[in-house]
């Protein structure tokens, strides 16, 4: 179904991520050197940026615009505008969470205080303003106010996701079903990590030639296989290589597929004591209930449900490729969309 | 020195400010009413813009652009996108400090925990960008642009400034002097509140003729005014116009003009005491602690010293009116211009 071997995928696909990463990469430190240089509290806004991860989003934007036929650096401010919200969003999405490591360090706000981290996400927020409006130097005026009201439908649709996953923690909703989950991560995940990276990629590749909306699909199905994925990292990865705690989400009481998944599955009683623990503090929780649901996660099969749900979505969204990328001309750009949903669901 | 008395100045200054306030908190409502459908998430959005308050920002930045010939609704997007941000500035704000109350009520994250309190500023704050790229359809594409362009100098100083706060708070700088003060205040408060609300009424009202910086000076002279005598009031207000707590900056061991004075003027006793109260998170601090340090800065003459800076900053402002707003036509709004460093230090 996947169109390629695991041994088969993941490299060239690791191999384009490099790629697109380190142009990316280069251009943010530029920005963020730009500051470096007014205050220490700089320092604290590169922490994340500088603690590397895969600059995913950065890069779909990049081989989209390029796979429509831009030059290499058309897409490039916008790319870096997208990772620094992305960073953003990670400072302040882990002080909500209450998380304790992001990419094997200790959160911004355990190790500089909740104050601090909050205005550091308000920063880097701020910051991303900066390489949009420098696209009219590069892009045009028109062009570049396209992808500003890109932008802003993308951020938000982020801040309502995200809302939706806090409403649910903060009443402790337990009454969720898939398609609650799904609509949600749509809004959390899916717009600003696949939808508009390739959205604005067609956007600035076509030069604002093509219906957008053409693309809502794939970045829908590929964007949700990679939160189920992420998911299920938390609960069965390799901590090493995961950089965050294992069945942290469990501690955190987030609502993710495998715990809707053994709501609906449980008995009423298990269903009342997983309520009773879900509506804890975190810090109330006990490693021996942390267990428990990660064990009755095991026994009744949700795991296994999570995995089947994001290979099924993974299988759509190579469907999806085919219909709305089949006019691209064969490039390694086009290629490396094309591999993405089996990366996602094979990346540990 | 101030070319007006209290009984003239005031009523004058309120009657305008009511005026742009109805129009701005008007066309607020709609962007609010546009998303409330979604999610009662909204109504959290909406709580604050709610909540009244002077609209200050949005007033002068409306004040401005008609001096300058503006059409009364040429500014109107940009001033609610101004109004919105300031909201996302005082969710965050509320959260940093600490802080209790808002408007006379208990702040957002009191009533609906951090994590939501901080998305609703997230929210609030890509809120704001929507009627700046609705500017486009009023004003163009180039003057939209430029506004945009002012709007991320003006969130970068914003952030920068709230940085310098909370840095001195978190690492208890205490080796501080009026200088440091002005540089914090410029950048935290005088951006956002009087310097680019009169940037874009002008460039708005110009069609980006003049020279912007000619307003930095009045701009500032105003702020800073307008910030110290908004914490004087903190110290010796009437806690029910207020609508924050009497003596909250004391607890939240806010750098205040007075607090500056009071560690330069003390004796290296008191000194070694108050870095060591100012040193303690909020919840340790004492009654006894907190009345100390009040009566320590009536004792030094802290707080008339602050009144006189906040009047010499007022008389440098309506001196800089002169230089800088001379050739303006006569109109009420240019008369709220120059009544303003007044009414700034006789609110109460």
């Amino acid at each position: 179904m996947m169109g390629g071997t695991a041994s088969a995928i993941a490299p060239s696909v690791r191999e384009r991520l490099e790629e697109y990463g380190t142009a990316a990469r280069a251009r943010m430190r530029e920005y963020l050197r730009d500051r470096q240089s007014h205050h220490a509290f700089y320092d604290l806004v590169s922490d994340y940026p500088e603690r590397g991860g895969r600059v995913l989003r950065a890069s779909l934007c990049l081989a989209t615009a390029r796979a429509f036929g831009a030059h290499p650096t058309d897409a490039l401010n916008s790319a870096v505008a997208l990772e620094l919200l992305h960073n953003a969003f990670l400072v302040h999405d882990d002080l909500e969470d209450e998380s304790e490591e992001r990419r094997g360090r200790p959160t911004l706000h355990l190790s500089h205080g909740a104050p601090l981290a909050i205005n550091v996400g308000d920063a880097l927020a701020v910051l991303s303003l900066r390489p949009l409006i420098d696209n009219v130097g590069t892009l045009g005026s028109r062009l570049a106010l396209r992808v500003l009201e890109e932008a802003e439908r993308m951020a938000r649709e982020s801040v309502e996701g995200q809302a939706l996953e806090l409403w649910w923690r903060q009443h402790n909703t337990v009454d969720l079903g898939e398609s609650d989950y799904l609509r949600m991560v749509l809004k959390k995940t899916c717009w600003y990590t696949t939808i508009y990276p390739m959205r604005i990629g067609a956007l600035i590749g076509t030069r604002d030639g093509v219906d957008l909306d053409r693309y809502l699909h794939f970045g829908f199905f590929v964007g949700a296989a990679f939160q189920i994925q992420d998911d299920l990292l938390n609960l069965v990865g390799d901590a090493a290589r995961y950089g965050k705690e294992l069945n942290g989400d469990l501690w955190e009481g987030k609502r993710t597929l495998m715990l809707i998944h053994l709501l609906n599955a449980a008995t009423s009683d298990e269903r009342e004591r997983l309520t009773r623990v879900l509506g804890m503090p975190r810090a109330a929780r006990t490693v021996e209930e942390v267990q428990w649901i990660r064990e009755r996660m095991e026994r009744y099969g949700s795991i296994d449900y999570a995995r089947q749900v994001a290979h099924g979505l993974a299988g759509a969204a190579l469907h999806e490729f085919s219909l709305a990328f089949a006019d691209l001309p064969d490039s390694p750009d086009r290629a490396f969309l094309e591999a993405l949903p089996t990366w996602v669901i094979e990346r540990n």
